[in-house]
């Protein structure tokens, strides 16, 4: 970050007045430009007891697979940003339920939040960002293969909460890229 | 948003290749300027069956009382964010516990977390954003002088929660500036 998006002013690094840390501000619109985390939102949806998952035909991790997820745009909801990464990936509907997973990717400067979901249809399919996408009994799920830590988490506490029929919340913070079983 | 900030070019408003949302890009260094939902972290804290609530000292809505609360900053979880800004805003040190609120603030382009949390001690203060603090029972909290519906909305059910001993996620959208009673 270099220049000042407002007014094209070349930034400087500083701890501006009733601050505590460095921010990037323009010293001639005064402008300070925070740098915040990213929310990612995402769902494990079911359809006759299959999960729906998606291989990734983009990096990072092209060719593992994941459940629908990606980052919350502005001007929806989680559930609605959860819904809408199924749909694009997955070519999929989905009523969201209860929030499955909060998992903080502080390294990555990321939030997942993962809901539980039912399909509406069976229909589903391969979107641009997938090379293909199927509906997975829990045995044939390929643990090794998974994209992500937080989809893994995710995965494996929506299974153990199912067996249970319980839905609780299941919170972890995730540092690099470490298994999380 | 105006200019690169990264090579300080023109920025154009157009639907990149493979995207479907219009977005900030720089046509001299390609680079795409996302715009996401902001989180803000906060927590219902309590000491001996009183919450910790901060009476505003900074707009939007000075002079109005909020639970401690604000942005998440980079490097930190989401609980450790509430905590930071319990002790900047409230000089308290608390352990924080369960979700207590996931609130969707379209509208502002935020999603607002709110913890369950405890204080290790009775100490606290107003920090530079708050104009006093104080431990309040149930009965005293001015309900008509919350600065927020995502806070009132917290602060109820945190409350009816505690009253059948149990520790719900509860989960709402607020649209503009509605009472969430």
């Amino acid at each position: 970050m270099k220049f000042c998006c407002h007014c094209g002013g070349s930034l400087k690094l500083i701890i501006p007045n009733g601050d505590n840390r460095e921010r990037f501000v323009c010293p001639s619109c005064h402008h300070v430009h925070y740098q915040n985390p990213l929310t990612v939102v995402g769902c494990v949806a079911e359809w006759e007891n299959k999960i729906l998952l998606c291989r990734r035909a983009i990096e990072p991790r092209r060719g593992y697979w994941t459940v629908p997820a990606g980052f919350m745009e502005n001007d929806e909801t989680a559930c609605e940003g959860a819904a809408r990464e199924t749909r694009e990936e997955a070519l999929a509907e989905v009523s969201t339920g209860s929030l499955l997973a909060l998992v903080d990717v502080v390294h990555a400067r990321q939030i997942h939040l993962f809901f539980r979901a039912r399909m509406k249809t069976a229909d589903c399919g391969a979107g641009e960002e997938s090379l293909e996408t199927q509906l997975m009994d829990e045995d044939d799920i390929p643990w090794n293969d998974i994209a992500f830590p937080s989809v893994e988490f995710a995965m494996r506490r929506y299974l153990e909460d199912r067996r249970r029929g319980v839905e609780n919340l299941h919170m972890k913070e995730i540092k690099w890229r470490k298994r999380a079983k």
